[in-house]
């Protein structure tokens, strides 16, 4: 696989799932105080794979869930988010400006946060009351199996989600899994930016609980590491606007889940059939999950959008753009 | 000014005020019935207005506030959609499928929808427990103005927005207001539309409460009414991403507003100053609201770009690129 270490992948994969005991204390530790709704708050990439799971909340929970952009809530305050939240936020770096400032506004008032920090002793540590740690070196994949422990944990201590320990169990099979996908992606990968690397705009749509995906790909990826043009749109809002756009030379990549809102997905992938020559549709149903119950399936499909796009199909057109992934010409080079 | 009746204007703003009373009944009646939380539902531009008032309330209600799409919510449920919830939809013609479809869904579990329709007797009204009559023939400010009205009102029952009573009495000024702020942005318009009407590819920001503008005026008008390639990102976000994405040549279009969140709009000012000579700044700000208290602004600033961006930019889009905004290839052209 190209500059791709499996080793080291299945390494990360193991030893985020050894963090299983360390979220699940947490979590019960929260369950104890007790909490009254839950806000995820965080910037760009971090909040973007919260937002599935928020998605998932909606059909799994009575407690209230709500996201916030982690520079505007502390502008702003939010009158839901009191003492009796519970604050998620997550920083691979740690030191997101926006959200390490956010996590200390929330010391301050009195909510209590719990944070993903991907590198030890960052300042978003010392300003979160409970810490999971993010030990893989890459792969949005392995945050979102943290996030999932820590949140269905949750539900389950509320009499929620009864299936949290087969749930929980089987995930522990999620990283040999996704390993096949992103193998079974790599000619994919490969033929898409070969032929896709040079567009100067591309529409991306997804829905629902692979909405964050879409999102994250085409603006934290594509627009940051490749200075390529994208649109991103809802394919359920594809219809209310960009779907003029369209024609036989107008790229579009549709991400397809496995969720509720899957014939929203179908009615764009039917309809874009006929009017461009240029649908990409990447489908998760595409990729095996040994060992997963089917009834998983659906809350899972982001971690395998997310395997074969983030950093595969990122890595090829790496290739052919020769533009390099970590290349930025602003982001974090100065102040602004 | 271009294609464009005044006295029709403020005739369909007279109009629209007059529904005040109505729409106060209606909001009581709810009141004393009772409500747990608001669920904004609808699609495309009729849910984006409602966005910018469901970000408000974030700041001025302890009612929790939900926004949801039609054509997905119906899919999913939501758990926090009971009989106790209000739903708000609205629909220009009354006849959006999706709108039209999650209203009735609505009826059969119970749910109680009140809608803003603008088509009499449109298939929304017979699905709806109570109508809002939006007999403006165009402009999104009136739409705004009744949700305002309606909105409010509940907060003011609830014992949240004692200001009520003045910002009702003062907002019929807005129309005036407003007329004066398009005719001022007459010829700015102009020299908009003749100096990017060609771009390929256009940039537009906005936040919080303003998001909403953006949206709408980026997909629903840009994107569907001339198709003219647009991102919209926010301007919080924008630094997560999109920024790499600025070089000189770039057009960027930024809608600042007058709430807290304008330090972040602030910043994307800056920024793009720096690094682009196609900055255009949309500033609710020059644009006087005789008659009308300061600290209602930032509420009402969505309404200012909206008289200046939905008709006037539009039609000066239209001018120079000679697409007539009611030319569709897709979009109730035919089924699909």
């Amino acid at each position: 696989m190209l500059k791709f270490d499996e080793e080291l992948y299945l390494k990360n994969g193991h030893i985020t799932y050894e963090t299983r005991e360390e979220i699940e204390k947490i979590a019960n530790e929260i369950s104890e105080e007790g909490f009254s709704n839950i806000f995820f708050i965080s910037v760009g990439g971090s909040i973007s794979i919260m937002w599935p799971i928020q998605e998932m909340l909606k059909q799994m929970t009575n407690i209230p869930v709500f996201s916030e952009q982690a520079g505007e809530v502390v502008l702003t305050g939010h009158k839901q988010l009191t003492k009796d939240s519970i604050v998620i936020m997550a920083s691979k770096s740690g030191d997101t400006k926006e959200t390490v400032a956010a996590a200390e506004w929330c010391k301050i008032n009195g909510f209590r946060v719990v944070s993903l920090v991907g590198t030890p002793e960052a300042p978003l540590e010392k300003a979160s009351r409970w810490v999971i740690p993010n030990k893989a070196k890459n792969g949005v994949e392995f945050e979102y199996m943290q996030l999932f422990m820590f949140v269905f944990k949750l539900l389950y201590n509320a009499g929620e989600f009864d299936d949290y320990p087969a749930f929980a169990n089987q995930i522990k099979y999620l990283p040999d899994n996704l390993l096949r996908a992103k193998q079974k992606f790599e000619p994919v990968a490969d033929e898409i930016a070969q032929s896709y690397h040079d567009e100067q705009y591309n529409i991306w749509i997804g829905n629902g609980e692979m909405w964050g995906e879409v999102y994250l790909f085409s603006m934290c990826i594509l627009e940051e590491m490749q200075w390529v043009r994208t649109k991103a749109v809802s394919s359920s809002e594809f219809f209310h606007g960009t779907l003029e756009l369209i024609d036989e030379n107008v790229p579009v990549f549709l991400v397809k889940g496995e969720g509720k809102r899957r014939v929203l997905d179908d009615r764009v992938e039917r309809f874009c059939k006929q009017y461009t020559k240029k649908l990409v549709v990447l489908d998760t149903k595409d990729y095996e999950l040994t060992g997963i119950d089917e009834k998983f399936r659906w809350i899972l499909a982001p971690t395998i959008s997310s395997a074969l796009l983030v950093d595969r199909l990122a890595r090829y057109y790496e290739k052919y753009t020769g533009h390099d992934l970590d290349m930025r010409r602003y982001y974090r080079q100065f102040d602004y």
